[in-house]
Parts: C-alpha cells; structure tokens; sequence
C-alpha cells in the first residue's frame, strides 16, 4: 500500500509558511503501520495543480492533498482535481448545507465567495470541516483515492483524524485497534541524553520485539521515542508494544522523563498535583522561560504560585532576600547563590519547592573559570536545599535558556522521586 | 529560469523532522528574485533518489538537493548522485583534504566512516562545510545545474550562503545587489492587524511599485511584510524597495512595529536602549512569557531588571504591593489591579517602567463579562500609569499568552513613543 501527499500554496513555495501538514499526516499513518514514500509541494497555479495530482496519483494507493480550498481567488484545488479526473465541477448540495450550517452556527453572514467552496468536482464525497467554512472532498482518480483537505493545520487535523485516517486504517486492511489521533501511548519522552546515544541504547529493540519500528524526534532537549508498527508487516496487537515500551523505559533509565509522552513541564505539574504541593521559581539566567513553559500547561496554577525573574543583582537581593555577601564572594552565576534563591523565593511564597536558576546563556557574559553555558540550579524543599552545576556547550543563547530551563525542571523532579522514595 | 528543492530523510518521511531547510532556500531565492516551482521530499532509498535526481534535474536549471552526505550507512546522496548521471563515485581528494582540516581545527579523531563522505561522484565540484564534517558537491545533470548540500540546517544554510545561493545569483543573471542572506533590510514588522486586512491595505503595490512584491509571514501574533524583486522581471535596481518601503510604513501606520523586520521584543529593547530606560515586569495570564521574550535578545540585561510572575493573587499582595482590597473589589483580571500592579513593581525595581498582565488565558477561568482571551494591560512610567483591557478570540491557551505578551509590549511601546512626541 503506497500512500503520497501534495502540499498547495504559494505561501509554501515563498519560504513564508514551513508545510508541517505533511508531516503531521506522516507520522499519524506511520503510526498505523504505513510509510509515504513521498512528499510534494507546489503553488497556486491550476494547471500545474491538476498535472501533478495526475502524476501523483498515478501507481498510488492514497493520495491526500493539502490546501486550495478558501473562499479567494487563489484557491484552485477543486478546479485542479477536476482537470485531473477530466470532469467538471458543480455546485454539491450536501457541501453548499455544510458551509451554511457553519455560518449559522457562528451567526455570519455567508458571502457569495463562501458559496464558491461548494463548486466541487462531479462523483466528490463531501468531507465535512466542522472548524471551517471550507468542507473538504475525496474522488478516486486512476484507481488511487485521493483526499483534498484544507491547509490549514487545525481544520486538516480535524478531518483526517475524522475521516481521512479512519478510512484509510479501514481500506488498506490495518489493524484497527489503533487510533490514529492517539499518537502519545506509543510515545516515551527521554532527557539528558544525545538522540545519538538514545538510538545506540535501543539498537537491539526491532530484533526483541518483531513488527515494532522505534522512531526518534528531536523536541529539543528532550528526545521523543516513538513505537510504530513496521510498515508492510501488519500489526501484531498492541501486547508487542507496551513490552517494548517496558523494554525502552529499564533500558533507559531515569533518563526517561514521561512514559506516557508527556513534556518536563508537564509532568513536574503531574508530581506536583499528586504530592498537593506548591512552587515557585527563582529565575536569572532562565528569564522567566521555566515559568512560560509551566504555565502553558492548562490547570498550572493549581501548584505554580510564582516566579522572581531576578536578572539584576538588586532583584536577587530586594525581592528573594539573597545576601549581598553571598554574591559578592562567590558571584551571581554560583551554587551558592542559587541555592539562595532557591531558597529565598520559597520562604517569600511559603512554597513546597523552590527551584532557581543562575547561569550565563550568552553570547556575553563569560569570567574565567564561568563559560557561556555554565548554570547553577538551586532545588530546594521543605527540608533540603540542593544546588547543581552543569556547564553546556550550545553556543547560542535560546538553545543555552532552553536546555538551562528543562535542566532545572528536571532536577526539581528528580528531588520530588526521591523525596517520595522512587529513584 | 526554473530551480527545484530535494529533500531526503527517512526522518522527514516519518514525521519526525519538519523540513525547514526548503522554505529558508526557497525565501533566500525569492529574495534574489527567482521563484521554486516545487519542493520533493523523500526517504534514504538510493534507488529512488537516483530516479527522482534525473526526474527533477531534466527540464529545469537549478536542483537543490539537501541530506544524506553524513558518515552512515544511512547516507546515500552521493551514490544515487554518481546513479542519476551514470557515473562511479571516486575518493575525491580536495573533499578528504577538507575533511582532514574541519578534524584537525576541532581537534578530533576522524574515523574511517568519515573518508566515507569524501566518495563523491566523479566530476563533481567539492563545497567547503565549515561546521560540519560532511563536504556538499555540485554537479551538471541533463544541463541541470545540480547543489548536494547537508541537511542540519546550520550547516546547510551556511553553505547556500557562501556559495550556492550566490553562484546562482551570477549565473542566472540577477542583479548583484543583492545580498541573498541579508533578507531583514526588506522585511518590514506589522502588529495589530489580520494577515487578510495587511493584504488588502497594500493591494495597491505592485502596481505602483513596478517589480517589487510584497510577501507576507505569519509570526504570529506579527505579521511580516516582506519585500520581493518579481520573478522573471528582473532587478530594477534598490530605489524601487525602498519606496516601496515607505509606502509600506505611510500606509499602515502605527501598526508598523518596525521598518527593520525586528520582532518587537528587539524594538522595545531598542528604544528602551535608546532612552537609556529600564523595565519591570509583572505578569500574570502571561506566566513569564513577556520576560522571556525580553531575555532572548542578547544585551537585555542593560534595560530589562525583573518580571514578578505573580500567578497566585497572595504573590501580588505580598510581592507587588497590590492591595488586598482592590483584588477584591474589582477581581484579579481588571484595570485596576493591573495598574497596580504594574506601579507595584516599578515601585519595587525602581525601574523608569513598569509594564503587567492580568487575564484569562484559557481554557479554564472565565467569568461572568471576562471571557477566556480577556486580558488587563497596565503601563507604568514617571509620571502616567495606563491601563487598557482587551477581548481576543484565539480559543487557545498557548495563542493567548502570546497575544497579551505581545500586546503588552505593544502598548509599552506606545507608551514610549507619545513620551517622547513620535505619536
């Protein structure tokens, strides 16, 4: 079963949108046990459109296109897909209802170009948008049935995860105890190891446990593991991969953050809501990056009470109440003055946990002895106050912050398993 | 003039990796006037990337092909190069000279899978990789003038940079003016207005500026304008854009953030720079984000002393100064607590300005008149304290954020300008 997909736009071929449909639409049919061979993208022009969908479709299974379905001039994919079949487009009732329920629902005004997304090519089978006004359309062209959706990603999730995946998992025989929008069980999140190391650790795993494929994506610091099916081998049931997920997590270690795929920050917001327990940051160097991530975890201020971005001296001493003396000998970018932050943001909240952060990201910055990438991390709890230091060699600055404010979260956890007993 | 972009990467075709590296070449040659006509991507099967090489090499002048130069055995390029034209690949020795020299600088070992990357195909011409161990190579294919470059992006971009996007430049006869990694002179910043509504302020354009056009990109919540030389038309020399420019800036007004193409956390520093100010923050519904925002400009230390991100309402009594009874009578999310809180910090830091946050991000927290998506934005300076509230409709916790953080530094901005008489 080969499956391909075709990006539209001339916002694509601009460099001014990064096409990340197809990769989305990639990994959730890797994720059912089938690989595309092939993506493509090409502007608005409907000959070229209508060509390279007859190209495409040719000597494939599926064929799912992306984009060209607005309301504005610009969108030519229904004209294209009907060049392509050598039918002509008509006015589709079903489609033409669809589009006036949307309106109806959000109480606008329909306007005439709304009424030109309804002109699909003849014998389509109306996809519905319920989260915009363009419906999509699917047509078998030379025996390859192809899905036309919109280009923009949350109405194309939407679709394929409605209709477009689920009918594909069902016509091309994949096993369907898998939900193609469900992508995290199969999804381990690993930190403080290269992707590099983390393939080496896991070479044995596609001989151990047969038809199960890991996959790697980088969403820096973190690496994700992924378990998809083999493609071509059919699904053995899901036993297979929960035993290689097992296999992933002794192999791994405590570098495995999440079994279930979830990010640092949000499962720091999990231990913290189990244990009921509080936090507040101290941030220098991190500059409030910890406390963004927290807080976009829906629910975070259940347990996230505050963070001091103290990137001045005089912040660090007026608002946390870290002594002079203690920066003045031994610095700001210091254990010793971050456990003070650590420390003084948690009597100042009267937080569970204070976690600080004291480092240089770069480019600037640098003393002998404290090079860029250098961090202090202070965790401290109701009866430690723990501090770290770790130098990292990025050489960029948001790369430095990034990995500074993962890092710290991750020390926080650390302390939160082994004050309850589990590392 | 016709160019092309390849991709490989099994990575790519698992989803794994969201190919980046076609819409930086893509822009990067827009910018010198010529338009891609189509984006490929495919996974490391040599024998597909040798057919699709020829198929994408015959009928147009320049092929871009990035991935699979590096030490694997996963890395094919080179072969299914030396297959597309029929030749063997051959040790090249200028490509094993410079793979001695990148070792040597850093003071590596190399390995034997690292000669490997210099088996390049015979005939071919040898592209010096400064950051990284994998050569990029150049070769004529059915006429086709054919760039073999790495897919990490740093390496890559670099190597367009210095050598393909200019050899382009020259032998396809564009004007030399341009730099092609110098895009920011033409891109102008835009706030405060849909994408569709910057279109159609500037329909007028290309009719008056004959030769340029103008692009838009989505940097949300930004809009950048950018420049264009109209494909197929030729350069008509640097005049043109910049009035071009300055019909831009005339038209949109005060919605332009910056004529540069700076984000507006740059334009901000700039002018706090500027007027040799300083800033504090407080920030609730924000959670940080405004401050990390700030600290990802390099040199903010200069202007920028501390955000309090009082996410829990005892935070803003006790560290802001907010009066306990001005929480109470008008709610969290008000102008009120706003403006206090944003005279609270600035009190605090002795910062000349004080900038907050109050609002309901989502998905959780509306109130009877303060849907998800209000937010309170107060300003305070010497002698003024502001405060506005706003309503957005993003339905999203992450867009939210980033539509208040934005916003706030939107009407600091403002705040600035009318204190020194440029509004």
């Amino acid at each position: 079963m080969k499956v391909r997909i075709l990006s539209t736009g001339d916002e694509i071929m601009s460099g001014g949108v990064v096409d990340t449909n197809s990769s989305f639409l990639a990994a959730a049919l890797l994720s059912l046990g089938l690989s595309v061979d092939r993506f493509v993208a090409i502007g608005d022009d409907p000959r070229t459109m209508g060509r390279t969908i007859s190209e495409m479709a040719r000597g494939t299974d599926f064929l799912i296109v992306t984009g060209g379905l607005g309301p504005t001039g610009d969108d030519m994919t229904a004209e294209a897909a009907a060049g392509a079949l050598k039918v002509k487009t008509v006015l589709n009732n079903e489609a033409l209802d669809l589009i006036k329920a949307f309106f109806a629902r959000k109480g606008w005004t329909m306007s005439q170009s709304n009424q030109k997304q309804a002109m699909l090519p003849e014998g389509s089978r109306v996809i519905d948008n319920r989260v915009g006004t363009a419906p999509g359309f699917s047509l078998s062209i030379s025996g390859c049935q192809c899905f036309f959706l919109p280009g923009v990603p949350q109405e194309m999730k939407k679709m394929a995860g409605e209709f477009v995946l689920p009918w594909i998992q069902q016509h091309a025989g994949l096993s369907p105890d898998r939900n193609p929008m469900d992508l995290t069980p199969k999804t381990i999140t690993v930190f403080g190891l290269p992707e590099s190391e983390v393939g080496e650790r896991l070479k044995d795993l596609p001989r151990l446990f047969p038809g199960v494929r890991p996959g790697f994506r980088a969403d820096f610091p973190l690496i994700q593991v992924k378990l998809y099916p083999e493609p071509g081998r059919g699904v053995e049931g899901e036993k297979a991969f929960d035993q290689a997920k097992s296999f992933v997590v002794d192999t791994l270690g405590h570098r495995v953050v999440s079994r279930d795929g979830l990010t640092m920050q949000e499962e720091v917001g999990r231990l913290l809501g189990q244990q009921k327990a509080t936090l507040a940051l101290a941030e220098s160097c991190t500059g409030g990056l910890v406390a963004s991530m927290l807080t976009d975890v829906a629910g975070s201020s259940d347990y996230f009470l505050f963070s001091g971005v103290t990137y001045s001296n005089d912040a660090k001493v007026r608002v946390l109440g870290v002594s002079q003396a203690t920066i003045d000998r031994h610095g700001a970018v210091s254990e010793e003055t971050a456990g003070a932050m650590a420390e003084g943001v948690r009597r100042l909240t009267n937080a569970t946990y204070g976690v600080s952060t004291s480092g240089i990201a770069g480019p600037g910055g640098a003393t002998p002895g404290k090079p860029v990438g250098t961090v202090c991390i202070g965790v401290a709890g109701p009866d430690f106050c723990a501090t770290r230091r770790y130098v990292f060699s990025f050489e960029d600055r948001t790369l430095n912050k990034q990995m500074f404010a993962v890092r710290a979260l991750g020390d926080l956890r650390y302390r939160m398993l082994k004050e309850t007993g589990n590392v």
